[in-house]
């Protein structure tokens, strides 16, 4: 077979791939205004170092103040460096903490009272138009894909394919953020409200998708040599500014995101021949990019 | 840190780990008779060779009929054989056709007319008990996520992980099966009723569901060594006995099998607080074992 030039691969994709309606989508984020994004806030993002390159996490403290707090003073003292993701199970989940059980914990703690779910009250939430199975209304919230009971008065974020939530034992209040995991698959959304989420993978998500799947039960590795080591994780704040990643987030509460969550309701886009008419809470991008030089953001 | 020993493991697995609801279907699938699985059928079914392994997909004529003949004489001729993942959408599809368009078909047809659904009559259809957001009706035929519209009369197969589907050009008819892709994210539902789906893959998701992200448009990969190349597909059929994979696909119209939707329903672990009373239709796992040797099947 001869080398495919990248012109080849442009009329390639035009004329042979699956489309995803990503011209409609992009149209809309190309015709975005500054003011539709936010640059991640560093005091709850980390930035998770593998040999592969970084993932970088958002926290959402406004779902788990307790468990963020903890997380953060758990990357403070320096706990997760050097641990390792123990466990990759197929369309399910990746996992990373102590695997020994050995590791001492000096300020943070072990263990903390479940979050679950929030008072709904004071919490922006922009419902979706359409139903969910899981949930009385699902939307986004701050950008984090969310869940609502207007009979409980409660919220909840929703386990979609990059959230991140801190693994427990069987007792409710067992979590703490020592160990945590990543989904990696169908949205296993029997999970809501069973695990504290703690917030989702902005970037970096492709590092931690592919690794080698655990062939251990539930998708441990059999060997730890097997294991993804993880050099460190740091608080984005604590980074060096020139060596911190500039991402900013498309903000959930605009026009632009309505519009965005439009067009994957319906794709204008003259391949699909039926229009779904509607969109799962775990099927809308919550767009990231990189930091536009001319943002500012002084 | 220490190695971790197999008993340390197994401890670990049931002190620390997120539940998954296993030991219950387990009970399940362990109480489960030799009448409430199938083997799989060697004239539909394919064996993908690559380096890291078998990747096995059942083919589903009774949804996509010409496609599936299609493919099957396409494999015939060894249309597939030397070709190459050219591909890897993170959260989205893995894709595998000629990437360079230059490779000549005999007897296989080149496009088909689209079979995105087909009539609802006589076909096996076991409805799930919950609602489904993008179709009246969801569910399983013969071992395949489906769905179904009472009003119009038809059925269709469902973009769970691990669908098989023949990506097409802006013509609805433009498909054939000459190029295939595979769901390895959050199930895209929105391409149900928009593309051909032929089949599911029973084992080897994980050789897919890892492969490297394209960082090209769409998860192309922008240099064709990146790709991940194809040793052959052949149809079980003309592969001699010994060498198959003796894979036998739990039967979706049995009690059995009603009795494993019900534990992914409600889970009666205790682990689990929050009882979900729902499934999704592309979070039952339909079950795939290796064929015991005392199931006969002469």
């Amino acid at each position: 077979m001869s080398r495919l030039s990248s012109v080849t691969v442009a009329a390639f994709i035009a004329v042979l791939s699956l489309p995803v309606g990503a011209q409609t989508m992009a149209d809309i984020l190309a015709a975005s205004k500054p003011s539709d994004w936010r640059p991640l806030d560093p005091q709850r993002t980390l930035y998770m170092e593998l040999d592969s390159g970084r993932v970088v996490i958002e926290l959402a403290p406004q779902f788990a103040p307790r468990h963020v707090a903890n997380i953060l003073a758990l990357v403070r003292e320096r706990y997760f460096d050097g641990l390792a993701f123990m466990r990759a199970q197929d369309n399910y989940v990746v996992q990373w903490g102590d695997a020994d059980g050995k590791r001492e914990i000096h300020t943070a703690k072990k263990t903390l009272k479940a979050e679950f779910a929030r008072s709904a009250q004071g919490l922006a939430f922009v419902r979706l138009p359409d139903a969910d199975t899981f949930a009385p209304q699902a939307g986004f919230s701050d950008g984090f894909a969310a869940a609502r009971d207007s009979s409980t008065g409660t919220a909840w974020l929703t386990h979609c394919y990059g959230a991140v939530g801190a693994g427990r034992d069987a007792d409710a209040d067992s979590g703490g953020g020592t160990e945590l995991y990543v989904v990696i698959g169908h949205s296993p959304r029997h999970l809501d409200r069973n695990v504290t989420l703690v917030g989702r993978v902005v970037k970096g998500m492709e590092l931690l998708s592919t690794l080698r799947r655990g062939t251990g039960a539930l998708g441990f590795y059999e060997k730890p040599e097997e294991r993804t080591p993880i050099r460190s994780i740091r608080v984005a704040a604590d980074v060096a500014e020139n060596e911190r990643s500039q991402l900013e987030v498309m903000r959930t509460d605009t026009p632009t995101f309505a519009a965005l969550v439009e067009s994957r309701r319906n794709r204008s886009d003259d391949w699909f021949k039926y229009k779904a008419g509607h969109v799962d809470v775990c099927n809308v991008p919550v767009a990231v990019r990189a930091r536009p030089a001319t943002s500012g953001n002084p």
